[in-house]
């Protein structure tokens, strides 16, 4: 029952990359290549991303393998050479990945994931890869903005219903508590991820009874230490004074009512006036439960209001405001020969990269320098290996572990990189002299002409 | 290999969920519970919906049951009482479902999906359901949108690198195909549900050759009657020389290039210049393929270019205009009582309904009226039985079918609705006098009062 990257096996691929690979073996392309997956910009409105979404995308690299029933498929389905499925029966990946570790706070232009494999086995993980990435990364870096601006508060996923499939849903959980919410709705991330999971009710549960009081009787008989009871299915704030009428009664069985949820309305005024009557009806404990359409700029909103838990759903798991990000996953280096993709608006900088972080003295973090792998600078390195030879190195992905980690680098983001609007200046990713002096090379030698890089 | 919706379990839901359901069983609440899925309002500039999903939606409601691993979970998560799992270990859906065919073009307040079944088994599908439903709907209303003005030039899905997960991908292929694509990118959406697919070659493809030219003529030799060639990758009008000069080699050993990709720079200036310098070189034959960042308003800024296929991928998959849809699944009868909620902005029309769709003289949709299932009206009832007593009823889910029936679909729509502007006015969707006057009656019983409703 648990989610497995590699479940869905080599064919969840664009067709290309298996085209390509026939079209490598005929040539006898097989030469190490070098790949880098990273974000070309920020989306409007963000400053910074989180890396998420390693620990499926080793687990997919690790498990590649060609079955018998996509064998089946790629030699039937005429849209290959009769020996292809025999020579991909044997394929495994057998390369380096380093990688920026999953918590991390980056940046566009900047790596996140460096392939060095036989060119068919690294151009092979494309899509999938990019897949894995894109969205957690999405998902982690939209989360910890609410994080950042919640005030302490809790966070929780709500949005498996309207997140794009399974999947997502059960990534939007991984990538947001990675990020810092403290839990998610979603039933199958606890024992997929082993992330604490929270539910209340639902309006179906009051609608179902003739009396919401009855309903509200009925939850709390049920779930005696842990039930938060829904307010608003017809009226929130006669709804919690049935609540406070229900009280001494549920109390008298063991009962204790652990919370209220708000879904409609004023959340913050509703919010203030239900505190108001549960505190004067003695439920001082009972905790404020909101969700519906809450994003970012919500919670920073009512942030300082009696609201103790927010329940965030569709625009996280969706990331509605910027549902994408632009990231794409280049080659760089082939047979030891730096690449570079001088397309209008998408040149890259070519070679084998590396990012090395400055900290200003409060600890913050200062600039980031992209350079070559070769090219060794003062700083913190950000690519770190992942892989040696096909196989996972380093400790295992803990997911408590990496949730720490975020935690520091969010500590560590410069003030103006905390608020929601634009950082003004944003964040300095700075190129390497080294860097550009190998693209210009590059250039000169494909006859091209280095154009100003967008940054 | 294939994708299956069952294959996350009933644990892919919301705890509340199963919370919901122990409180259920503990008050005996097993009755009969009429829900229905339903849209509440349209994305700003969108027009109609195109339902879609409904063949996993079956699936996944037909195979539901609590396995081993998911009974130990609820068992040991301390969620739950001790008795709970061993209630949940024979549970399966009895109950009915009546739903509006996939491909059928529909509106916000029509019910997508009904279903009568005991409260605890209706009341367990509602997150997987809507996550399932609302996401291919979301797509097929996106691709619709394309093709409709594309044309006739043909649409290729191109999104699955930054779809959001795996399931995401898989179903876009799927979703975009039943509304009119011709294709995806996907492999595996090949053999999961018999969709055309196609591929052409990256840039990396090009970059890992020392020369433009050759790159050519190995992926030519590679795919002789089948190789669609990128020009972008340094400079696009050169490199359609460099085919045009390579074609009559590649002739010499039989092989005819199929066409050539764009997917940078100003697509159509480049489509004429392309078009021009390959005409001129005998050319005439090679298709124009273009991609790069487009969407259904580029598609229909460039159909009157010489470009014949578009690959429209992150815009599609994410509906990036409007990634998700309100979509909901709401309590609208227990036990033979209609139910109704009043949440502020969120209030539901009750009772078990029907929707019914009238014709104008020429063959396209005049209104749709929403109305109670006992109030028979003129027109066509859009909902029609899907599962009876847990079992799929009708003909097995034929992909062709459902777009033929999209392409029937979209022809009969008023010519306001076909274009990408709002349509003024909108379509009509009208709640006819029974389900007012019930929806009046709930309110006096239940001490509300009708607000008005938002259509």
């Amino acid at each position: 029952m648990y989610a497995s990257a590699s479940r869905y096996g080599p064919l969840l691929t664009d067709l290309y990359q298996l085209t390509m690979l026939q079209g490598y073996y005929a040539a006898g392309m097989t030469a190490p290549a070098v790949f880098e997956l990273f974000v070309r910009k920020l989306p409007p409105g963000r400053n910074f991303l989180v890396a998420a979404g390693l620990a499926q995308a080793l687990a997919f690299i690790e498990e590649l393998r060609f079955g018998p029933a996509e064998l089946d498929w790629i030699a039937s389905s005429g849209h290959f050479d009769a020996g292809f499925a025999e020579r991909l029966q044997d394929l495994r990946f057998s390369g380096d990945v380093e990688a920026v570790p999953e918590g991390t706070v980056c940046f566009p232009n900047e790596p996140l994931v460096r392939v060095t494999a036989p060119l068919p086995e690294a151009q092979l993980l494309e899509s999938r890869l990019l897949n894995l990435v894109h969205y957690q990364t999405l998902v982690a870096s939209k989360a910890a903005r609410a994080v950042l601006v919640a005030g302490g508060k809790r966070l929780i996923d709500f949005g498996l219903r309207r997140a794009h499939g399974a999947e997502a849903g059960l990534f939007a959980a991984r990538a947001s508590y990675l990020a810092g919410f403290d839990g998610t709705a979603t039933a199958l991330a606890g024992p997929a991820f082993g992330i604490p999971v929270f539910g209340t009710m639902a309006h179906s549960f009051v609608q179902a009874h003739d009396d919401e009081a009855a309903a509200f009787e009925t939850f709390a008989g049920a779930f005696p230490h842990n039930a938060v009871l829904l307010l608003d299915t017809y009226d929130t704030v006669a709804a919690a004074r049935k609540v406070v009428e229900l009280a001494p009664r549920l109390r008298a069985r063991g009962i204790e009512v652990r919370g209220v949820r708000l879904d409609s309305g004023d959340l913050g005024a509703l919010a203030r006036e239900v505190r108001a009557v549960l505190d004067a009806g003695g439920l001082e404990q009972a905790i404020i439960f909101a969700s519906g359409n809450l994003d970012e700029y919500r919670v920073q909103a009512l942030a300082r209001t009696p609201i103790d838990s927010f329940g965030v759903g569709t625009s996280l798991v969706t990331s509605a405001d910027a549902p994408y990000l632009d990231a794409v996953y280049k080659l760089q280096e082939y047979a030891g020969k730096p690449r570079r993709k001088r397309s209008a608006g998408k040149a890259t900088w070519p070679g084998r990269k590396q990012v090395y972080r400055e900290y200003a003295r409060d600890g913050t973090l200062a600039r980031d320098v992209v350079t070559l792998d070769a090219d060794r600078r003062a700083g913190e390195p950000l690519l770190v290996p992942a892989m040696r030879d096909g196989r996972r190195v380093g400790p295992a992905s803990d997911l408590a572990a990496i949730r720490a980690h975020t935690r520091r680098e969010l500590e560590r983001l410069p003030p103006r990189l905390r608020t929601l609007a634009d950082a003004a200046p944003p964040y300095p990713v700075e190129i390497a002299p080294a860097l550009a002096a190998l693209a210009a090379t590059v250039d000169r030698a494909t006859g091209g002409v280095t154009e100003k890089e967008e940054q």
